[in-house]
């Protein structure tokens, strides 16, 4: 059961040979989540040996380049190498006409199935559920229409004791109940309590993505107890009223949203090009909140260890 | 007096760890100009250090995707790093909307005049002129409408004797009719032949780009004698069908128009990803024509050399 984050990319508006932009992996029971897709993208997926055409939905926090440019070459490249599945974009409207613009001029008829799916600009609701986990959307204040992402694994509260259920034959149709909490009720009409054929469930793990955004204290209720909360430091504490201006956040910031909402662990990241070397930036977070991490690429971050 | 081409990508289709698509960078007497640009071209530029601010013309082929989606990003990280001179764009009218629309989805009013020159469809012009260059567009047979450059350097035909310049006291305003070869009278009546104060000049430097295209005997008569010929061999020969489907070249077609038209030197590229050995691509095409030349990223061609 993998709940696992890649980082493809880290830093903000330019890319330079070191610092890639926007992009990490979630991988959720071995089914790959792309969030955000600066350029250069599609190549740190093969840099970092992660098969692109596993990835079924895609999730664009907003429209500024450092965090979509690199999609219309996935996209593209996913067609070329032959991909027949469905592809799930989640993103605000308005790249649904840039993706559909590119593909006419280049007369590309994509060989699978391409969903969009808007976001809401409005409401933050869930956006995306399968049996392996829920995504609900989180609207952040920058200086275009920007989300964030809530990710969290959907798991049933019990766990199946396997020799159990065949010592009481139990057939498998019936085990979703047990897992939901329910007692056993066998032929004879004898009760089997639900204690006695599983265990208590891990936690479901809880992941969040927030960046670009100013700072706000309506964000806190929304990461409260997350495992992860990956959060924006553009800029060092310094900084605050540029941060204020551009429509982002400080190392302050980060870590005091990490403490008010008791994240367990913090992943900063979306680096201002002035800082050359950015464990500054995580020095200052970690001044204030200890469970810092600073992404940077090709970083695999296991939840396990959460 | 600089004449000197920068490979920047020169792979097709879908960019991998270590080939880049598309791209390259003429330096005509220290002016740039950028020939397509796919993909991760900006981080290119950066990692051969060639300052981007430096260009004022970009030239695309056409909408394929290896050839202009590093363009977006290119034009964002000039507009985030203060540039305020003109940029202008020489691509097919498609381009135009293409921009627009994802600079507009990013809310971004660029900082500098942004010129967009559609490319002829029907004919072939002279579509850029300075006191440096002089490029025409030719017209190709892809799979949809592609363009090849012409790149030829403006020279005057005769080169000054500064010596004999300062001797006689010719004024520096009339220097400009003795490089085109007129006589000089002095205050006399005197006439001083043009050959006792200036010498023969070199040849204009000429250079082609063409990419991508099926081989057509109607191109031969453009490149004649030109220094350098860039022409694909996405296949090698045993590919023939596959080329001609897929409007594209080969090996042995390459070596053919280089030959027929008596091009001086040959560079082959856009190689498709099935040839993990580029240097195949390089044997098969030197059988033919010898002058041939395998293109990679971070070469340099110095025209000087030809």
């Amino acid at each position: 059961m993998s709940f696992r984050l890649t980082i493809l990319g880290s830093s903000s508006a330019i890319p330079s040979v070191n610092r890639n932009p926007t992009s990490q992996l979630l991988n959720v029971n071995e089914r790959c989540y792309l969030i955000d897709c600066g350029e250069g993208t599609q190549v740190q997926l093969r840099k970092y040996e992660l098969n692109f055409q596993r990835i079924n939905h895609i999730f664009i926090s907003h429209l500024h380049g450092d965090h979509y440019f690199g999609l219309i070459g996935l996209i593209s490249s996913m067609h070329l190498l032959g991909r027949n599945k469905d592809l799930h974009i989640h993103a605000h409207k308005e790249l649904e006409a840039i993706i559909e613009i590119q593909l006419q001029a280049a007369n590309t008829d994509l060989n699978y199935p391409l969903f969009f799916h808007p976001l809401p600009e409005n409401d933050e609701l869930i956006i995306h559920e399968d049996d392996n986990i829920k995504v609900s959307n989180i609207i952040l204040d920058h200086t275009i229409k920007c989300s964030g992402f809530l990710f969290e694994e959907k798991k049933f509260s019990r766990k199946i004791v396997r020799s159990k259920v065949e010592e009481y034959n139990i057939p498998h149709d019936k085990l979703i109940s047990l897992q939901n909490g329910s007692d056993w009720i066998n032929s004879t009409g004898e009760v089997i309590k639900n204690k006695s054929l599983t265990t208590m469930n891990t936690k479901p793990k809880r992941y969040a993505f927030c960046t670009d955004t100013r700072y706000s204290d309506l964000l806190i209720e929304k990461f409260k107890e997350i495992d992860l909360l990956y959060y924006e430091t553009t800029f060092k504490e310094d900084m605050l009223d540029r941060a204020r201006q551009t429509g982002h956040s400080t190392t302050f910031q980060a870590a005091s949203l990490a403490k008010s909402s008791k994240a367990k662990n913090l992943l900063i990241g979306h680096y201002s090009k002035r800082y050359k070397d950015t464990s500054e930036l995580l020095i200052e977070t970690k001044k204030y909140f200890k469970n810092t991490f600073l992404s940077k690429s090709g970083m695999v971050l296991d939840f396990k260890q959460f």
